[in-house]
């Protein structure tokens, strides 16, 4: 274990001023539609699907409130068969790879982010090393990230297999920061549904999220070791399917970045990424950053007991509907 | 499709009084330790899994703010090698399932939940399939749900796999529902982080909501088909490790139920494990609830133009650091 030297983060109150990003992208895409068979099978060992019958009456919500009536009729072409099991990594392109990296920061609460260079360009290596088409930004203010994350969605991603986003900065409960104000991590999101993107529809879209979500520390817990289809021709999705959202820390926490090596989450996902980004599906790799996170990692900050030997685990939400798999170009 | 007869949510306003379930349970588990060497590989052609040196310094963190400190000294026993892949499910019992079922309130706004009754013996039937011990507890007020989740949070799972919890009730954004009283679902898991739950630390603990999360709906969008292994004796897990939470649906949005078949979400997630629960592990599994959800339903209200034709896509989030798979016992 080395020794710390110093502790970055920033001491202050709540900075939630300023505006944030909202409002849906402007639609520029050709709507095109190709019908070919496929069918949810893994391998010829995979185990038993089946489909209910979708017959349904008399259905109810587990909510009371009167939802509003939104009547689209947009529509978008399926990228893979609708029973696969796996995302189509079939298109000419892996996809739109977009760094949001954040060093300095304009407001003066927040102290300069040492160390995330190196996942900036860890990290770009490595989705150029999976085919992604990598563009990085460097302490954008809010107003350019809205442009940038516009530009993205307005884009024909109808050639590319999938979408990714992440954001290196500082960050609390809700909330994300760019150069010179905060905005909520949500409303980078919105701007990907499959009504607001439909070239984007029925694919996945990763947002990779390195950043605090609070203040609280976990000090962890000593273990000892033991042991040890059919198709239809038209269906319809959810827009808000297929998001796959990695945060490197649980909502409360905070996120560890190491001023030399970059951040635990980052570290560990560029090393899972390239072991074993064209082996294993997304979850499953995801799930092993998690270990690496939880198992490999402890704060070092002799100087400061407060902060010293904590740990962290990152927290990943998916509405994903097939397994991601970035099999080789 | 059938017709459905009517829409069971109810209409008024927010229900936020009345108390949440909130502080730790008492420890009373005996914590033994055994050392035993393992290896994560997953099998003989497993990619290639390798650690990276955990040595570092200068840790900083990305927020503001300065923490508590908590001088913790819990210790665990690790139920499964360091690096294995997967969690151990070697243990005597799977482990302990509960069910909060609600299908009537006292709370006047909140309508009866008809069709949860079938929602409860089908997950019930399921999880004891899987050989978990099942515990269904129907309509409960909060101080009895707190004195249920207590009294689970203080029993000794050292013999167990794992714990699950599922809630079928209503819900609003960030809220559940007892018979009498609103609560918070974290204050759930909250009694399970590994420094108050030691004999469940390392071990999976899976919980599933069935409830609503707002009132939004999900129009949906029309798609067309186109096509390691060196162990250490001792090392530290963070406490809010080993986590998995599966919403029926994404945050602020209608979650639906089908008033004779159950709801959709708990449709779903029991075939799956009936079809695959032995044979996939957790996150592929409800990657495959998250496809039935999004594909296979969609609501049926022709007397309700508003509610009719809309969609849902379930919400998973997963702080596990290993894959999940119940082979049988």
């Amino acid at each position: 274990m080395g020794i710390d030297l110093e502790i970055q983060f920033t001491l202050g109150v709540a900075y939630l001023r300023g505006p944030v990003i909202a409002g849906p992208a402007q639609l520029l895409y050709p709507v095109t539609r190709t019908l070919v068979q496929s069918s949810r099978v893994m391998n010829s060992s995979s185990p038993n699907f089946h489909f209910p019958s979708n017959k349904m009456s008399d259905d109810a919500g587990d909510a009371w409130g009167k939802p509003n009536f939104l009547n689209r009729h947009i529509e978008a072409r399926s990228p893979v068969g609708r029973n696969s099991a796996f995302y189509s990594m079939n298109h000419k392109n892996r996809g739109l790879a977009i760094i949001l990296n954040h060093e300095f920061f304009e407001i003066k609460t927040l102290k300069a982010r040492s160390g995330t260079k190196v996942d900036c360009e860890k990290l770009s290596s490595t989705l150029q090393g999976l085919g992604f088409n990598v563009f990085s930004y460097h302490n954008l203010r809010l107003k350019d990230i809205t442009k940038v994350i516009e530009e993205a969605a307005r884009t024909d991603h109808s050639e590319n297999d999938c979408f990714l986003l992440a954001v290196l900065s500082h960050g609390e409960m809700g909330i994300l920061y760019a150069n010179d104000a905060p905005y909520k991590p949500e409303n980078l999101w919105a701007f990907f549904t499959a009504d607001k993107c439909p070239s984007l529809a029925g694919k996945p879209k990763i947002f990779i999220i390195q950043a605090c979500q609070g203040d609280r520390l976990d000090p962890g817990i000593k273990m000892r070791t033991e042991v040890d289809s059919k198709d239809s021709l038209g269906y319809k999705i959810p827009i808000h399917s297929d998001f796959l959202i990695a945060y490197s820390t649980v909502p409360g926490f905070f996120s560890w970045r190491n001023t030399t090596n970059g951040s635990w989450f980052i570290q560990a996902l560029c090393a899972e990424l390239k072991a074993n980004g064209a082996h294993l599906d997304m979850l499953t790799l995801l799930t092993f950053v998690c270990q690496r996170v939880a198992l490999d990692y402890e704060s070092n900050t002799p100087g400061d007991v407060k902060m010293h030997q904590q740990k962290q685990i990152p927290c990943i939400t998916t509405m994903l509907t097939r397994l991601i798999k970035f099999t080789p170009k």
